[in-house]
């Protein structure tokens, strides 16, 4: 006999008291969200014990996998000695020694950390850090923030509205008058005919475009993911990120890259933006992998050359921060897992599975009801095809939560978005896990093929 | 011989690379922060192993104290169970059971429990809620947020708007078309012969002026914490929230109540809003204390009737949240946290000490450069006084951190604000405690006195 409440129960609660992010208001208080109860490698549990492959690892973010008992002991450890101190007035070893990894991970003069509690209140810092520079030069009307179309970069209110995705479906209000959005950079959704060099072309063209319409001088920093993750794994075409950064380093607009998912080896790199698309931002983002989820934690790291630019010597305050900011047990797991990180050479172990991981996603193309598969590292897309005729299959915007459903049924789980599902493992995954994987997603793809066509 | 880096290693670290919440952009780069090693009970050690009194409670939240064995063991216990969980599709037992306390705790139809990573986010989601309510109603004018002068919110976009502090000393931008601000409410800064009876009419009278002025058709909600805690513990005149809360339901405007600070037992009750000031708001927002500091979390608890004005036949969602909320690990810290204050009855302790730390507080009115003391519960502010030609003493400015350098010298820290210091110490602080804390505050005022006059 224990204490413990039976899954019903919990369920129970849950459907009563809780409230999820992106919950659906129609069915409100109707619907059972899976319950997780334990967690093991890349695994989890359900209530009923029933066992699934991991495949969002966790959101995005379970890098080093569940159940690391020297995680467990390493927040302990913090707990019990200092579990909390005031980043206002305070300095603690955690956040000092965190910091100084961070700025050895991250290209050009990217510095000065900024902690926050979570990739949200990272981007809202960079964007209110871009606001704080402007005035601070007397640039008072370069302001206006480019974000993309499909681009996601979190939900407080500022962050929200610099996000691209799915704002038809939702009764929030943004701040639409801040922010300019550039269009769809996906190379699948080009025309017709056209070449990936020539998309590319136009896409840095939108950027351009946009400066010659709106003015250098309105516009104050273009906020870019090098993958958009959210918005289905969007890679853009090569070169794309390179010559957009050029221009904006040219037209004086800070360039904040939104690392929150493809920091911390999800692409083989703990930084993708320099490591992989060779550009040096004025401001990076990050959240997730930095604690591998097992704590909320969240940075903005900025640059000296911007750092500078906000210095005064009038006795002004960066009158931004959070409580929870340089949480020391949050920043202590951090310098954890950035330890078992490189013991364990995880960046390399990316590297070396990601041909495997990407060639099985490739293969996954000839299915009829897949029209692409995208990724890049341990990142990894399927989107519903087009119907011959050119219009989208009647029920495509079903196909993610259909292979989704499809997949929970064989062990695994993805993450549906509209007319895709998503995955992204926990980077400890190895080749017979990454064929597991995609056994049951060619499976799935197979059924639900047959179950539409 | 130990890898452990010096405390002017640390401090070097930190000041080269951490950005500290309301860094003095002067001074960047130009300052350590004093460095918190290890802490125990009410007591904070720093690098050279002097012992503080920890005044503030860490930021108001450290309420059941340091050096809590179970509260590290729980934490470790969960990280090891299950780190991390996505709250945007699985229910989690932790999650669960701390929505049912939570709600247990709260007056009226309040519950529904949205989880957040700290005060900043739960207050950034109970504003856009009512922008998504009323879009939902489709009054899409009816979104002014009421705040006032000297609240303070926290500091995304959103909750900065409705923080009426120091902006003056910043060079952020705010969203000042959403927010009207009231005037101060402060019964110390009342005109001379005006009685607190009268003032209080007049703040009353404030509110409904203004929404005579705006209309109520325009205006969303009102914000407002039962105690202005960051603004120098203003306590409110007394039937001031009862009546400013009927003004707003008679008109249809939301009533948030930010009890970050005053939640989790700072005035002897887990709510204040209700237990204390006889108000059922439509929703409550919370952090700080409901883990007592030991892991970042917040929460915006709304209400049954809010939830179903939410609520739409239309597959709307309600696209908010972060990857971090009702993380796992935090949601079982919290029920720890709540389990010991029960345990231990620190409710009841913090009424039974209330009287005994308010008196010593009282006591300090004696001293010439003492202009108003307040408080409630295990909360203090010592305010500097009026010289006698009615002027400001002429570094009344510098009070507050003069105090803090007097008391740190004797083993206590404050917190400096301007002209005031405050301090809200862990709930567990004992009536011995409590007198040696007094102790050193009366040498500090006597001591910064004889320099001041």
């Amino acid at each position: 006999m224990t204490n413990t409440p039976s899954s019903d129960e919990i369920h129970r609660l849950d459907r009563e008291h809780v409230v999820h992010p992106w919950h659906a208001m129609d069915a409100w208080r109707g619907y059972d969200n899976m319950l997780v109860d334990t967690a093991e490698g890349i695994y989890l549990y359900d209530g009923a014990g029933r066992k699934f492959i991991d495949g969002p690892g966790g959101m995005w973010c379970v890098q080093i996998g569940y159940g690391r008992q020297e995680m467990a002991d390493a927040i302990a450890a913090q707990a019990m000695k200092l579990p909390y101190a005031s980043p206002f007035t305070n300095a603690t070893e955690p956040a000092a020694i965190l910091a100084q990894k961070l700025v050895a991970m991250t290209p050009g003069d990217l510095n000065n950390v900024f902690f926050t509690t979570g990739g949200s209140t990272a981007v809202d810092t960079a964007l209110r850090a871009m606001h704080f520079m402007n005035n601070n030069l007397g640039r008072k009307d370069k302001k206006i923030i480019l974000a993309r179309e499909k681009g996601y970069h979190g939900s407080t209110y500022l962050a929200a509205s610099v996000t691209g995705k799915e704002r038809d479906v939702s009764r929030f209000d943004t701040a639409r008058d801040l922010v300019h959005f550039l269009p769809d950079v996906n190379p699948y959704h080009r025309p017709d005919g056209m070449s990936v060099d020539d998309w590319c072309d136009a896409k840095v063209a939108d950027l351009q475009n946009t400066i010659d319409t709106l003015g250098a001088d309105k516009i104050g920093a273009f906020i870019a993911e090098p993958i958009l993750c959210s918005g289905g794994v969007i890679v853009p075409p090569e070169g794309y990120h390179k010559r957009t950064f050029d221009i904006c380093r040219a037209n004086d607009i800070l360039y904040i890259s939104d690392e929150v998912v493809t920091g911390f080896g999800r692409l083989g790199h703990w930084f993708a933006s320099y490591d992989e698309f060779g550009i040096e931002p004025d401001m990076i983002t990050c959240a997730k992998g930095l604690t591998s989820g097992y704590m909320p934690l969240g940075a903005c790291i900025i640059s000296d050359t911007v750092m500078e630019r906000m210095t005064s010597d009038d006795p002004v305050l960066f009158s931004n921060g959070y409580t929870y900011s340089a949480h020391p047990v949050s920043c202590a797991a951090a310098l954890k897992n950035i330890e078992i990180m490189e013991r364990e050479n995880l960046l390399d172990h990316v590297k070396s599975v990601t041909p495997h991981f990407q060639k099985r996603l490739q293969d996954l193309r000839k299915y009829p009801i897949v029209g692409d598969v995208r990724g890049m590292g341990l990142l990894g897309c399927i989107e519903g095809r087009l119907s011959k005729d050119g219009s989208r299959l009647s029920d495509e915007r079903r196909i993610g939560q259909m292979l989704d459903d499809a997949c929970e049924e064989m062990g695994l789980l993805v993450r549906p978005l509209i007319n895709m599902c998503v995955f992204s493992p926990p980077l400890t995954i190895t080749i017979g896990e990454i064929d597991q994987m995609f056994d049951i997603l060619e499976r799935a793809v197979d059924l639900v093929g047959q179950q539409m066509i």
